[in-house]
C-alpha cells in the first residue's frame, strides 16, 4: 500500500508580523517539503497570529483569498508539488465580514476554503461563523478533509468529514493551554486520537507556539492513525516544530474493525436522528 | 457542591458458572458498598459470561428480568441503599429472544433496563439488538445514563445520553484485548475520555478481567470526570478489583468550557441533520 509523508509545521506566529510570519511559514515548508512531505499543515491563523485585540485589528490583518498568503503558498505548492493546508485570516471585502479559514492549495493553486462553524470564546466577536459542511476534496496523496480547532470538538463534525470519505482530516488549531493533571496528555490530543478511531481516519492537527496577549498553547500538534494512536507527537513542546508521518492513506478507506464490524456500516442512523435535534 | 462515591467492580466472571459468578458480583457490590459507593457499576455480561458457544448456550445462561440476578442485586441494593448498574444475559421468552441488557437497579427493585443498540462480533448471532435511546433515568444520587460497551464507540449515542442530561453514563463494557504500541493506554478508554470531555459528563465504564475460550479483556476499567481525565483507573490489570470516585455529580449540569463557550449549545444541529444518516 502506497504510503505519503504528512507534515505538521508547528509555528510560532508573532502577532500582527504579517510578512516576518510568511516568511517563517514558508521555511518551514521548504523544510518539510525536504525531508519528503506530501501534504503540510500549518495552524489555524498562522499568518495573522490569533489574540485580536478586537474585529478593527483583525481586519487590518486579514486578506482575502487571492491574497499574498494564498499566492505564497500557491508558488512554494507548486515548485515543490506539496498540498497545503492552512489557517488564514479571511476578509471578505464585498461582505465585510472576516473568517476563521482553512485554505488548501496544490501546485495548481487554490483548491478550496472551509470557513470555521464552531467558533471559540471572543472568536464570535470577531469572525462570521460558516456554515458549510467540512470541506473534503479529492487531492494527488488522497481525499482530505478540512475543518478548524474547536470544530474538532463536536464529534459530529469529524463524522461528518469521515462520512463524506476523508482519508485525512487536517485540522489546522491554536490550542489555548488549559491546567491539566501531571501526566496526562492533554484532552484536545485525546478527542483527536478518538476521533481518528471511531471513524478509522489518519487525523493530522497542526497547534503553535509562542507566548501571545496572555495566552499559551498546548503546543500538542499530533498525527494520528486510524487505530487512534499517534503515529507522530504530541511533543508538547513551546516551540516551533515539524513533525511527520507516513500515512498510507488508503488504510482510511476500510472501516472494519475486528473480524464482523465496521465503525460507519454499524452506525444506527435511524435512532440518531430524532436524537440530533434535541 | 455534593459528591457521591462512584464505584466499578472490574469483576472475573467464569462462563456458565452462575452462582459462582452471582457471588462474587455479590462480595464485590458489599465490598464496594462498605467503601461507601452510593453507585456500583459492573462489567456486561457480569453473570453468565460473554464468549458463547452460541445462541443456546447463551439461552440456557441468560435470565428474565424477574430472575435471579435481578433479585440479588435488588437485595443488595435496598440492604445497602445502593444504586447498582450491570449487565445481564436477558432471556425474553415472550418474544424468544435474548438481549444484551444492562439493569439499573435501586433500594426499590428494577428502575430500568437498556437494550444495547450496536451489537459486537459474533453478538448478532446470539442477540437481538436494542432500538431505544439510551437509557437515563433519575435516581436518588443523580441522573445517570446506561449504554453498553461498543455502543460507546459511536459518539452519537454518547452525545445522546448527554442531550438527555445523563450526568454520569455508566458504561458495562467486556473490551477484548488488543495489541497497542507500547506505553499508549488502550484506545477503548481514550474514547470514553473523549466523550466525557466532549459532553462534560462524568463516564464510569467497567470492564472484566479472566481468559475465556481464547478472549483477553483490557481490564481498563475507568472512572473519567467532566474534562475528560481519569478520576480513577485505567488499571489495565488482568484481575478483579474496585475503582472508587468521588464524583460531584452536578458539576455536569454545567456545559460551560472556557469563558463563553458550552459544548451543547455551542453545537449546530441544523448542520448536523443532513449529514446524520449519509
Amino acid at each position: 500500500m502506497t504510503a505519503v509523508t504528512v507534515a505538521c509545521c508547528q509555528l510560532a506566529p508573532v502577532l500582527g508580523e504579517l510578512e516576518a510570519n510568511r516568511d517563517r511559514a514558508a521555511a518551514a515548508i521548504e523544510a518539510a517539503a525536504a525531508s519528503g512531505a506530501a501534504i503540510v499543515v500549518l495552524p489555524e491563523l498562522a499568518i495573522s497570529g490569533y489574540v485580536f485585540a478586537g474585529r478593527e485589528e483583525a481586519w487590518a490583518l486579514g486578506e482575502d483569498l487571492d491574497g499574498p498568503t494564498v499566492h505564497q503558498w500557491s508558488a512554494l505548492a507548486a515548485e515543490h508539488d506539496l498540498v497545503i493546508v492552512g489557517g488564514v485570516c479571511e476578509r471578505d471585502v464585498t461582505a465585510g465580514a472576516l473568517h476563521n479559514t482553512a485554505v488548501v492549495i496544490d501546485a495548481g493553486g487554490l483548491l478550496g476554503a472551509y470557513r470555521k462553524v464552531h467558533l471559540w470564546d471572543r472568536e464570535a466577536q470577531v469572525f462570521a461563523a460558516g456554515s458549510q459542511p467540512p470541506l473534503v476534496l479529492d487531492t494527488r496523496p488522497g481525499r482530505l478533509g478540512v475543518i478548524v480547532c474547536y470544530d474538532a470538538e463536536f464529534p459530529e463534525w469529524i463524522r461528518a468529514a469521515a462520512l463524506a470519505g476523508a482519508e485525512l482530516l487536517c485540522v489546522p488549531t491554536n490550542w489555548p493551554r488549559e491546567p491539566r493533571p501531571a501526566g496526562e496528555r492533554p484532552s484536545e490530543v485525546v478527542r483527536v486520537q478518538a476521533g481518528a478511531a471511531s471513524n478509522r481516519m489518519f487525523i493530522a492537527a497542526c497547534d503553535r507556539a509562542g507566548h501571545e496577549r496572555g495566552t499559551d498553547w498546548v503546543s500538542g500538534t499530533v498525527i494520528v492513525g486510524p487505530d487512534g494512536y499517534p503515529l507522530a507527537g504530541p511533543a508538547c513542546r513551546d516551540e516551533p516544530l515539524t513533525l511527520v508521518a507516513s500515512c498510507a492513506l488508503a488504510r482510511a478507506r476500510d472501516k472494519r474493525v475486528g473480524v464482523r464490524n465496521d465503525v460507519l456500516a454499524d452506525r444506527r442512523p435511524e435512532l440518531y436522528e430524532r436524537l440530533s435535534g434535541a
